[in-house]
């Protein structure tokens, strides 16, 4: 019998990983969509016990042996990736004790079950006891990092979500922004003061938005043969490739936020379900980054979804739903979803002030990870970047400021600029889409979105993990990132 | 540092075993009722691979020699009780080889695939020639079973479900059976066709239907903070018992058999829900048999949903949500769902008819199982014991006869007898609380179903697997399970 290689051995080690997070995944959509609250402490036991034994296999001696000896064998370009790919993903488990591991995600579910009541409770000494227990357990984590990476602490944690990015460049990118965003805001503010608008008028049944959000998502290529639309307090996307599980939140007094919710996650549904089957199950077939997966969920609801050309076509659904109202005229109905508002909540932020929201807290969550701030000085925090950013006060109001959404409870630190790297490469990627096929808006305003979402496949998601962040943009626009796009984008729409 | 005793070791164990089966348990549940068909395979496959690690866990040589050495440990009372479930488990998966459980999986899988066309399709032809390999690897299994055990093929098998129950004992139990149901089951339908019977008229919208069976649940004492009602194909409880899902199914013509799916799974779920929280995680925290199981569902269902008492208590509710009709009356909403009616499908059955289908069944089963029989005498013999006990033919029938549900395709047998065994100790159990519980009629009639839950949680919900079923039934009604009972119920109600 010819002895197995080295390669072959972590390809059979890395589909059993990703069979168990196949159920973990599962299991984490359940307990934020179905699970009833007398559940929790089960669940999050349960869950604990499975990503110690991930961490387990991952970190045995063997893969280590593995991945060395698979280095010098014959592998092809693909396997090349795959090795890289299951390379990073053993150092960034092995460094880390399973005690510490465990910790965290017992930590993480507390924090986050709690936060569930806090929140409307504007509850932030209860929170703060439970995220500073995270928060703790995370520097250590970026500690251990750091000390094998040779970097700082809170570029460690950056590294896990967007490889290869760092401080420093965000620091590039973010002072870009810092140098013309306000400005741009105060000028856009200013216009649209100018401006009327009539605001869609309620009430707008659940079951009826939700019709309408399934007719969006099948107009925009969801398979829903490998996929559902659910409800959950925070939206996101989850499941695995072959069953991506979608989530919104109705507000029957609000129509649009729950449906462009769902077109925001069906972007990041493409990509799951369209990543390359014939390598799903190893890490080459992974998504590339939170940053390039943001960039498609943003491609799908800012670039595409919010264009002129898409909410032309769009309109006569929701009129047919919702009948005729002043608000659903063509130029109110665009004038309406392309409005901007700086507000508390980053989730409802419009594109123009959003890199606020995130910019701000990239700027947090380093401070408190590199140890340079603690749990108790993010109040004060908040509320003077809101104040300079947005003109928003959130003293006192902790559950619209630092308590608004779930981020940080699982000590997901690094993963906020995420976002306004995935808008900046959404928009480099339309520009880009925009060049490669003529008539792309016409063929939008008519519901033709094929050539679109084939640009999309051919450049982004069949890759999968194949090329780094780096490579597969300049692949798919021919330059490295570049907020340009981005500035012109919010420039032409706006201004 | 003391060192951990080997009961310790085997708690831990255990308890890592319990946080696998709830993601199993959870996942399995998604799989009936949430996920979309294309994520078939890949739940298949992470399915397969965590119950191989938990296999593989539980037939560890460390759990043999742990077990071994716990026996001359210093336990109490529980942890005896603890330590024997440990070692049934055990025992019960380290005598199969992994080959043939993974032989009897994938012949189970393929003959339930293949019988989904073959049923509709009467091939019988088809249907055997798989069955044959499942009844072959099913009688290896139970021959590997019972040379340990020393006893005969099926009592092996028998034992998985309900431990200590052998032929001998159901011989006595079903013989009794059999020498007055047939009569009674005559005099019954006799008495009936005397009755005149006014059928509910539908439709009856779903989302009333859901809302009654909610309903339902509650006044049931259902804890919906730790569990839920979904919808599947076939009614199921799954989940755990700090999050207990169950299931049912609707038809709008049909207002009854989704209401009492829910009332029958909710005594299922309420044992799950009530088990002995202490011990949660532990062999001795489950619920003891099959058949004890089944009886709280038919202690829900059948002694309490459908007396008289429970009726009159539920028939506002449902005249409240449908209206009134000449079916809604409270004589003949008694006698609708009391109505007895023998036919080809069990699942379809009465009280008074369904011992027949499940008696018919462990004869077959059993002479199958011991060699007696070959998968080519069922249809004979099913058509001459459905032509002895309910004047019914099914020559040439197999869809309504022997294919006419999946229970022995996965190679399931010596479960059967626990549906009857299930109604006997039900009756039992439901005259015991009757004795001890004066006024119970009256005060189920009012809706106060407190007292009789009590009596339950204190006699079989709290005891979990502490001890045996004999114990157990012993404890609750003064004596050991007697048939008589049963009898003495199907006579007051429909005689």
């Amino acid at each position: 019998m010819k002895k197995e290689s080295s390669y072959q051995s972590l390809v059979t080690t890395f589909q059993r990983l990703s069979r168990f997070s196949h159920l973990s995944s599962i299991a984490s959509w359940d307990m934020f969509t179905m699970m009833p609250a007398g559940g929790s402490a089960a669940r999050g036991e349960a869950l604990a016990e499975l990503s110690v034994l991930q961490h387990q296999i991952l970190t045995d001696k063997k893969v280590a042996e593995w991945l060395r000896n698979a280095e010098s064998e014959d592998l092809n370009d693909v396997e090349q990736a795959n090795l890289r790919e299951m390379t990073r993903h053993y150092q960034q488990a092995a460094l880390l004790p399973e005690s510490l591991v465990e910790a965290k995600s017992l930590a993480g579910s507390k924090c986050e079950h709690a936060w569930r009541t806090q929140r409307p409770a504007n509850d932030w000494q209860g929170f703060s006891a439970n995220l500073k227990e995270v928060v703790k357990l995370s520097r250590e984590e970026a500690r251990l990092r750091a000390e094998a990476k040779g970097c700082t602490p809170y570029d460690a944690l950056l590294d896990i979500f967007e490889p290869d990015m760092t401080s420093a460049r965000l620091d590039g990118l973010f002072g870009d922004l810092k140098s013309w965003l306000p400005d741009l805001l105060a000028q856009v503010v200013e216009k649209q003061a100018q401006q009327s608008f009539v605001p869609p008028q309620g009430p707008f049944p659940t079951a009826i938005q939700r019709e309408l959000g399934l007719e969006a998502m099948k107009t925009l290529g969801f398979d829903f043969n490998a996929g559902r639309l659910d409800v959950s307090a925070h939206p996101f996307c989850g499941g695995v490739p072959e069953d991506v599980r979608i989530t919104t939140r109705y507000d029957e007094e609000e129509l649009l936020s729950a449906l462009f919710g769902v077109i925001h996650e069906t972007g990041h549904a493409r990509y799951e379900q369209n990543l390359p089957r014939n390598w799903l199950g190893q890490p080459v077939a992974l998504a590339r980054s939170t940053a390039v997966h943001e960039s498609q969920s943003l491609f799908f609801e800012m670039q595409l979804g919010r264009s002129n050309a898409f909410l032309t076509h769009l309109l006569p659904a929701v009129q047919e739903r919702f009948g005729s109202q002043a608000a659903f005229t063509p130029e109110n109905f665009i004038a309406w979803n392309q409005r901007v508002k700086p507000g508390y909540i980053r989730v409802d932020a419009d594109e123009v002030s959003y890199p606020a929201h995130v910019v701000l807290r990239y700027e947090i969550e380093r401070a408190l990870i590199n140890g340079e701030i603690e749990v108790d000085d993010i109040p004060a925090l908040w509320d003077e970047k809101m104040q300079a950013w947005l003109g928003l006060s959130t003293k006192d109001n902790y559950r619209n400021g630092c308590m608004q959404d779930i981020h940080w409870t699982d000590g997901g630190f690094g993963y906020f600029p995420s976002y306004t790297l995935g808008a900046m490469y959404a928009a480099q990627l339309f520009s880009a889409a925009k060049t490669a096929l003529p008539g792309l808006d016409a063929a939008i305003a008519q519901g033709d979105f094929s050539a679109l979402f084939d640009w999309l496949r051919q450049n982004i998601w069949q890759h999968g993990s194949r090329f780094t962040t780096a490579q597969l943009i300049e692949q798919a626009t021919g330059e490295d990132l570049n907020s340009r796009y981005f500035r012109d984008h919010l420039t032409a729409r706006y201004l």
